[in-house]
């Protein structure tokens, strides 16, 4: 989803400046503070999977590192409404151009379904906003155990009464895949360059073991006859 | 789902009647086939909720059932892909008439899920079929915990991140939601005079601390100003 599906950091830039404008706060680098704040994501996650923390959703984690950000941009100051309105922007990312039709082409002839991190309450609501037209929505949260984890890939299969070969894991991040095909899920890599912004430089190159390449969501379908 | 969004009974007999005339079946009673098997429904998940059983999905409760109703009808001789065909009859259900329109236009004010005790695979393929338009499935499957247990209505709260005040609870069948009550949740009863054919004789007359009693989907969409 974040990245994949959606494009993460534009948006939080474009919600930060709008909720910047609106509030009269002084000028903020949005795009450095959804660059911090994405690089809390794998750190909090990580101490949900060794067990320092309990159970978290994402929107809690998301939280726990904006928090720990604000002093750093000057905005120690917002109250518990705007911290909780800006956690929120998660929830209200913007697809990529091409990820409403893709997906609605590839829904004709596969059950899609998203399997990401983000919990089924952001999933839901992002989905609704953006019109995501999934057949289901499955989460980190269905599962209580977070990607790489193996259990949300079979997990997945399992719910679907499919065997893991029957599943593709579709992502743009080659560590997301190489994870689903450790659990003998098929895998399609979708080359988002622009994920972490003009000066992202993403890892794009062709790699052995990657079932599809593609450009994106409309590309993704043409290649798997949909 | 059963008899609230699809007819069970109905589309039972239906599809029972087309794979008998296929099958060169002698002639069957689908009526009474499909009342048996879903007779055997509640039993059969009580000895899940109980812990005779360990959880076992709805699908494997519907293939115990018929497996033990196969003789009575005079189908014993039927094998494993023919068995497995007729048990999927369940992923198959037809919706009632007004079910599609009236949660299409639900869908554009709420966020509609399903709370069902059928499996994640089933309600997936029957809302592929059938057209129907949720924005997520829960199942008991989800939870693991069949209806009427209160870690399914609390569980869809928590996962949508609502109070259970703030989810309302729509079937057909009062005991259903006279649980999702005592758990918190509002209710909306709707009436299926047909669910169980027409000699079915339901339970439809109003009763207290039901929030909403609609004659149908649509009716339930007017009255909830969507």
């Amino acid at each position: 989803m974040f990245g994949t599906v959606v494009d993460w950091r534009g948006s939080i830039i474009r919600q930060g400046g709008a909720f910047g404008r609106e509030r009269g706060l002084h000028v903020v680098d949005w795009g450095a503070l959804a660059d911090a704040w994405r690089a809390g994501y794998q750190p909090a996650m990580a101490r949900v999977r060794s067990g320092e923390l309990p159970w978290t959703k994402i929107d809690a984690l998301h939280r726990m590192i904006l928090d720990s950000l604000l002093p750093r941009f000057g905005l120690s100051d917002l109250g518990e409404a705007d911290r909780d309105h800006l956690n929120k922007a998660w929830h209200r990312l913007d697809p990529w151009p091409d990820s409403v039709e893709g997906l609605t082409r590839l829904k004709r002839r596969y059950v899609i379904a998203t399997l990401s991190n983000g919990n089924v309450s952001l999933l839901t609501a992002m989905a609704k906003r953006a019109g995501l037209p999934w057949d289901c929505i499955f989460s980190a949260e269905t599962f209580h155990h977070y990607k790489p984890d193996p259990e949300t890939y079979l997990g997945v299969a399992g719910l679907l009464d499919l065997g893991p070969s029957q599943v593709m894991m579709v992502a743009s991040h080659k560590d997301d895949l190489r994870a689903a095909s450790s659990a003998g899920l098929r895998t399609a890599f979708v080359r988002r360059p622009l994920e972490f912004g003009p000066g992202g430089n993403p890892d794009l190159a062709p790699e052995e073991g990657l079932d599809v390449i593609a450009q994106d969501f409309l590309d993704l379908a043409r290649q798997l006859g949909a």
